[in-house]
């Protein structure tokens, strides 16, 4: 172990697959636990000799560890190319990157899709359903495994949001800074909605044979490729699919008058459902779905949001995206107006952008310099560079 | 036929199914043709001498011609019973009422589940794709049969909003008043996307058999299901699930940690998506939707809204609902705004409800007040009553 910790301080980049609690299982939020589970994980930049220049950067629910690089997947570049990165907004000249797949997807950590150690077959839905504080306390193990003992950011959008804000109210003593963006408190009946119309197609699919499809040659490509268009949808703006789209047809100059994909926005919305299948599993889409469902972080405040963040040491940074209406400003200026009247630090910036809840995903220069602004106040305050 | 006219000026609610365009084919927004045709209607109250106090109520995507009374099918009341009746808004006393079930759907009038007279099985996909455009058309043929020179008004919501203004700028000189509720003169890129979703749903349901369902034991039920439960999402607004289901769990008392409906609104989709299959066929809903998703009044017009209505001379009332996203307040403003530039006689309202799109089918005093006394002062101008 010792020797690995020295190893990966040196080299710039790293993939990773560490396995975790066999001493220790993880005790899961529905009671039960892991023993052991994997977490795939990448790190960018080096790690100070205080060990205080740490970033986890949490990602979404088909997000991957893959933040930045090439996805060796896809093979497409990662998901936050413009914001991680030498001289970057979270720069890896400065800080130690960390980003984790989280606990039930299908990238390399423990998942439906992952072999269980006590069967030695695929988990499938013998996979305990997890939530949002799993995920974390995941990461908390991972984190302790790499010998950090406070992180100087946890940032994320999205899902990650929701990531950053558990930690930030369950491990305040161990996470500096917080960065939720495009990210709520709770889910709402209607994001439960849509992620039970998708999870009701997945398992609509003839082939996903109550989730034992590994079984079989057959996969549920069809209801997990109808789940993602639904999906995608809420993930844009209608002004964004109307600049983009708006009535216009593909490849015709007529309509056809048949089922086809007249209309380009058909055609994007099938390639969307069609290119999610290679890279995602319909089992940990069901997981996920759940645990972002299950998010509601008051939960355990006697639904006091204002009691969730109760003496938080931790700075916060919030971005809302002005044409999100999946996770919209209003509940983000909820998350501010608990933060204030516990008077934590926090800042908060609604951003003007058209291009919906993905906006977090896109290049969006205000975000950057909002993320490196805040990140540098906070080092030279006396943050992560004050030992050196 | 003569016998039949005076029968049912009579009659006070009768059901129909006629059979049309034996003589001469309807000619289709496609250029294919449908001889004959079937249209099922039904109606209430008396024709006056004049013929001139019809009103023809425009349903809505999944709507039939039983606007009022029983709905044989489904056993259920029918759907705008507050509205249609003696001494309602829509009086009966007053008003020879008419509700045709349109063109592609499924309860009686022609349809791919209809018998095709050429080959005497089921249509199935071999019924011709049809617009908003050819429903009207239909409409058109049962009003003439009806020996109706002009109807004093035509009224519907959402979709049956689509045909109010189609007849008002298409047949201008056959409606005196135009009431559409909720509409819009477009499918959006995002409207088209949502029906998309749904189409993909049923498609993707291996009992579909590329819509000759019919020749199997099999129904897409699951795939319809799925479509129903994305558009039902849509037909609310986010606040009304929040206030109807909030987070509520359905029937216990703690999260389950599984799949099955914990949540209210899981329960309440669920049962959207079960009990819709029963009175809708699959086919008809991917006719539907397309027709919906060809709809833009303007592009006879060369895309000018304006052009549509130049020198109508049409009265029309137009509402919307505060908290539609699905036809927003916006989209009805377009359309007066392009009747105000042409000097039309418009009035419109936006009423002030939080139920979303569906608001037109509830219980909406407001709606209420507004048609009938646009109907009263039409009337009283000059209209309905005014050789009695």
């Amino acid at each position: 172990m010792a020797e690995r910790q020295e190893d990966f301080e040196q080299i710039d980049s790293f993939a990773e697959v560490v396995t975790l609690g066999e001493d220790e299982p993880l005790r899961l939020s529905s009671g039960e636990t892991l023993s052991p589970f994997k977490v795939a994980y990448k790190c960018w930049g080096t790690l100070n000799e205080q060990r205080s220049n740490a970033i986890l950067v949490c990602h979404a629910l088909t997000g991957d560890q893959y933040a930045r690089g090439k996805n060796p997947i896809t093979g497409r570049e990662g998901w936050w190319p413009k914001l991680i990165g030498p001289g970057l907004p979270i720069d890896t000249n400065k800080y130690f990157v960390i980003c984790s797949n989280v606990l039930g997807s299908c990238s390399g950590s423990s998942g439906p899709k992952e072999i269980n150690p006590a069967t030695g077959e695929p988990y499938g839905l013998d996979f305990p359903v997890i939530t949002i504080a799993d995920m974390v306390s995941a990461q908390v193990r991972l984190i302790d495994h790499l010998k950090i003992d406070q992180l100087f950011s946890v940032i994320g959008g999205s899902m990650g949001g929701m990531q950053v804000l558990h930690w930030a109210a369950n491990h305040k003593t161990r996470v500096k800074t917080a960065i939720p963006i495009a990210s709520t408190w709770r889910h709402s009946a209607q994001n439960i909605a849509f992620h039970e119309v998708g999870r009701q197609a997945i398992m609509a699919d003839p082939n996903w044979c109550d989730g034992r499809y590994f079984e079989t040659e057959a996969r549920p490509h069809a209801g997990l490729s109808v789940a993602r268009m639904a999906a995608h949808i809420t993930y844009m703006s209608e002004r964004s699919l109307t600049s983009k789209f708006g009535r216009n047809l593909q490849d015709r100059e007529k309509l056809t008058f048949g089922f086809d994909a007249d209309f380009q926005v058909e055609s994007y919305l099938r390639y969307q459902g069609i290119s999610f299948v290679d890279r995602f599993d319909a089992n940990s889409y069901l997981y996920i779905t759940r645990a972002m469902d299950y998010y509601d972080i008051s939960a355990e405040f006697e639904g006091s949001l204002t009691a969730v963040f109760e003496n938080t040491p931790v700075k916060f940074c919030i971005m809302s995206f002005t044409s999100d209406w999946l996770y919209t400003t209003q509940e983000s200026r909820e998350i501010v107006r608990a933060l204030n009247a516990v008077g934590a630090q926090v800042s908060f910036v609604e951003i003007e952008m058209d291009k919906g809840h993905d906006s977090f995903l896109l290049d969006c220069p205000e975000m950057f310099n909002i993320i490196s602004g805040f990140l540098e106040a906070e080092a030279a305050f006396g943050g992560a560079d004050e030992h050196e």
